[in-house]
């Protein structure tokens, strides 16, 4: 494949390009993660830079309708928006929050919007990675904003939070009762928590609901990248379209004062070395269970040590024998 | 060494031999964790099983004093104590929770207990693998209770989460000002907050504190490990040694009903599980890194990725190219 044309025809613009640069990055073929690679090298040095805005919300917190409300916001001022999803359960029918577009019908036409559905693969490791992938492409294509969105699935939204610039949580008003409650570890990644129908006959319970969460956010520990003032808890209508111009302030003043202060640019670091780190692990790992018997062996070692008939630091002691160059049967020490 | 002598007097109970154990998987010498490794599988069948209880609590909300009111109320009940230290500070002269034992005079000469300083490495990784090490000699020595605590400098917290089948987060009254609050990711892990120092003056500052704390832990979701009313928040005195048996009561109800609906050992396999992989990515990385040159090119390659001249993609596939058995200078590709 031609790479360096499909960088060029994607830092151009060309939506049709980067729609396939993300099909690309998504593929699991060796010789397409190979092209990924080849292309995402390529795109790194553009030094294009979005805003990586991360947003939890479970099912029925008003996701759908809150991104195309405050979409249509930003790219009515001018922005580029492109919306990504991180949903390792999408492979499930019903499952995928961005598989029918006509929930975000208006967004989907914007012509400033770009909107990927998640794509179906259920490891999530992989779909962190290929999400990963999707972002930089997004940012290459010259997006002001690309908001990656999980319905929360598993691990998802720590994965969300370890790819984005600005993590926020969507909740509805009533959070206090179990169905509602925040998943935990999401309140520790949150910087912003919106409280989504805060209008008509639920203002009221929003209200309470957000200063319950103020509440337990001044609990938490100031974290060095953060203001004195964050995380916040604000109110939002999505159907109204209220406090959405609200919560853009906020986010915004938040990432420049991280970038002020250097932390942007650090934690962009950081995630980066993360990922590099993890692809590393995970290609040693491939590589030592990509033959059959050693993958069944290492297994057997697996369910010895979950068993407690082994201990972990034994039989990993043996299980990387399987990858040395060691006469036959050495490994069964 | 004579692993399966010492395997011997650890499991007959003899101090000195545990003691002499836990210095050995201590040990970054090759041939100690060899003997390491070979001593924790011999006593891995032993089928003992303490309840694992972590302690995180910041300093000065009197965990030695709380540690020692608490470790006497079960030694006296006849119960065998051991207490370990993750301290990844302790290397620097006074960071050490328990390298002064003398600040838990009375329980370290209580027959029923056994007090262990944290080890001095800074490498928290390293002070992890041991520490879950140190907790399976204990094990294996027949204590009834493994007191894991931790100060919690950097990840340590997190840790003991993983090391723990009970996790317990001590604090001062007044957990609302910045200088007492959580740490983000801990109240997450806590199953039980204890507040300490409800006496006095300050009995009336820790019942407004322990409320604060339990209306936080009813915004999170209900964990499927946790039966309807936990993780909970009670008010103690170690001072006054109030609420103890109380906070006793509730642990161990907590862990009897994680054992009863398979909860407990579905955890322990789960971290078992955990630290294999962890020691196998491991020693897949410090294999790679072995030789200074490809260490020194794997640096090259995470810094690229840092400074975002390399896509971590690209940057990981350079970084496996090193291990492969290829000519000589495919990896520069």
């Amino acid at each position: 494949m031609d790479t360096e044309a499909l960088a060029g025809r994607i830092t151009a613009g060309d939506r049709r390009a980067l729609a396939r640069a993300i099909t690309l990055v998504e593929s699991r073929r060796p010789d397409h993660r190979a092209d990924a690679a080849a292309l995402l090298d390529r795109l790194a040095g553009t030094g294009r830079e979005a805003l990586r805005l991360g947003l939890s919300g479970a099912p029925g917190v008003g996701k759908s309708t809150f991104i195309e409300a405050f979409g249509m916001m930003l790219t009515e001022r001018g922005l580029r928006v492109a919306v990504l999803a991180v949903d390792p359960s999408s492979s499930r029918s019903g499952g995928s929050i961005l598989g029918d577009k006509t929930r975000m019908e208006r967004l989907a036409r914007a012509p400033g919007a770009f909107i990927r559905p998640s794509p179906s693969q259920t490891h999530l490791g992989g779909v962190a990675q290929r999400t990963r992938e999707a972002v930089a492409l997004c940012e290459a294509a010259g997006f002001d904003l690309v908001l990656i969105e999980t319905v929360g699935v598993g691990q998802s939204e720590t994965v969300v939070a370890e790819l984005s610039d600005v993590f926020v949580l969507l909740l509805a008003p009533g959070g206090g009762d179990e169905l509602q409650g925040v998943k935990r570890g999401i309140m520790e990644a949150a910087d912003v928590i919106l409280i989504n129908k805060a209008d008509g006959a639920m203002r009221e319970a929003a209200m309470r609901t957000r200063s319950d969460y103020a509440g337990a956010l001044r609990l938490l520990r100031r974290r060095p990248q953060d203001p004195d003032d964050f995380p916040k808890a604000l109110c939002v209508s999505a159907a109204e379209e209220s406090g959405l111009t609200e919560a853009w302030a906020e986010i915004t003043a938040l990432a420049e004062w991280r970038r002020e202060h250097g932390h942007w640019q650090a934690r962009r670091a950081a995630q980066a070395r993360h990922w590099f780190e993890e692809a590393v692990r995970e290609g040693l790992l491939a590589r030592l269970t990509a033959d059959p018997d050693t993958r069944a062996r290492l297994e057997t070692l697996g369910a010895q040590v979950e068993a407690g008939r082994a201990s972990p630091a034994a039989a990993a002691a043996r299980a990387l024998a399987l990858l040395e160059p060691a006469p036959p049967g050495a490994e069964d020490g």
